[in-house]
């Protein structure tokens, strides 16, 4: 059985929601960052990095939300949440998905996590300040360039579309309104009402 | 036939390299950051990012690193540069190279990319000065939880391999010394000598 290791509001919510979408067999923990649970000896023997998500399967322990996603859709093929048979439209999906982890997911991360890349209060805040221009600009080009409709890579639900659903619950927070992008605005709406996403939405808060 | 867009000195060399080690029928075309190409109408036009790398295919445009290398490694499967047939394996693969894209890679970047995150000078200099830290910490955590040996993945080359011998050309610029992790240094030396590396090595000069 799988299990996930996750934490409130985190990039971990894409992972447990496609292990609901995918109809599989899994426990999911919650670790608290107040308490600086990812730090915990017993956790850093899980993961290294310290760092939420962590997906234990009975071959060992995975990392890094694309390629858990991508493993969960090749483990699940009846969900057909990849197109698994397409090395192109697969690539695709992965880019859009690098996208979110490496472009938009760091441009967040700048508002909080200043630390892990300068040391001074004045860096901190400047680089907070920055938060709404840089995470409007992500949404704007996945909007224009990206999005397809109804769902992210257009009439196929896939694992992009828990993960920019994930990272837009982000942009209030960030001072970025959704409905400068209609689409994902629409987008998020529709992924909200889906029983998978309630189940986690719930569940993380409970 | 497949076209690349790359830059010298950047991650696109990953993908470069790949295309070489896969034996494909393909194109490079070099960007100059200096004239900021990148940026140009002609190549926003294929990749409205206006990052490198790019590359064209039959079907359309693909960007971004790991799905890129993964797209290589399924399109060119005698090549055997990743277990394909094995989603765990592939998985770790993929987990990888989603390290150095969005965590490696994003530290390197505070060195000279500061003005993405942030818009005061001070706060450059501050990250800045960062980069040999959470570089050397990267490397470390490279070193002793996730290169196996001989190659990045064990005794099978595979498409992680390009991809950190692309980023441990970046540790001298960012001041850290390759011999604190001797195996990573090691891997270097290996991949320095093989044809396909020397040949993108030669035309990225040239």
């Amino acid at each position: 059985m799988l299990k996930l290791y996750y934490a409130t509001g985190t990039c971990a919510l894409a992972t447990y929601m496609t292990l609901e979408e995918a109809g599989a067999d899994y426990t999911a923990e919650r670790l608290s960052f107040k308490d600086n649970q990812q730090n915990s000896p017993d956790y850093l023997a899980i993961n290294p990095k310290g760092r939420v998500p962590a997906l234990v399967t009975d071959r060992g322990v995975l990392t890094e939300t694309p390629a858990m996603l991508a493993y969960i859709a090749q483990t699940f093929p009846k969900a057909k949440l990849a197109p698994l048979d397409d090395p192109f439209d697969f690539a695709q999906v992965q880019s859009f998905n690098s996208y979110l982890c490496s472009t938009a997911h760091i441009n967040h991360a700048h508002k909080m996590r200043g630390a892990r890349w300068a040391t001074q209060e004045s860096s901190f805040a400047d680089m907070k300040a920055m938060v709404p221009k840089t995470m409007a600009a992500c949404f704007s080009l996945i909007e224009q360039k990206m999005f397809r409709g109804p769902w992210v890579m257009g009439d196929q639900f896939t694992i992009c579309d828990p993960y920019l659903h994930t990272l837009s619950h982000w942009l209030e927070g960030d001072s970025v309104d959704i409905n400068a992008t209609p689409k994902i605005a629409d987008h998020f709406k529709r992924m909200s009402d889906r029983p998978a996403v309630r189940k986690v939405m719930d569940a993380q808060k409970a």
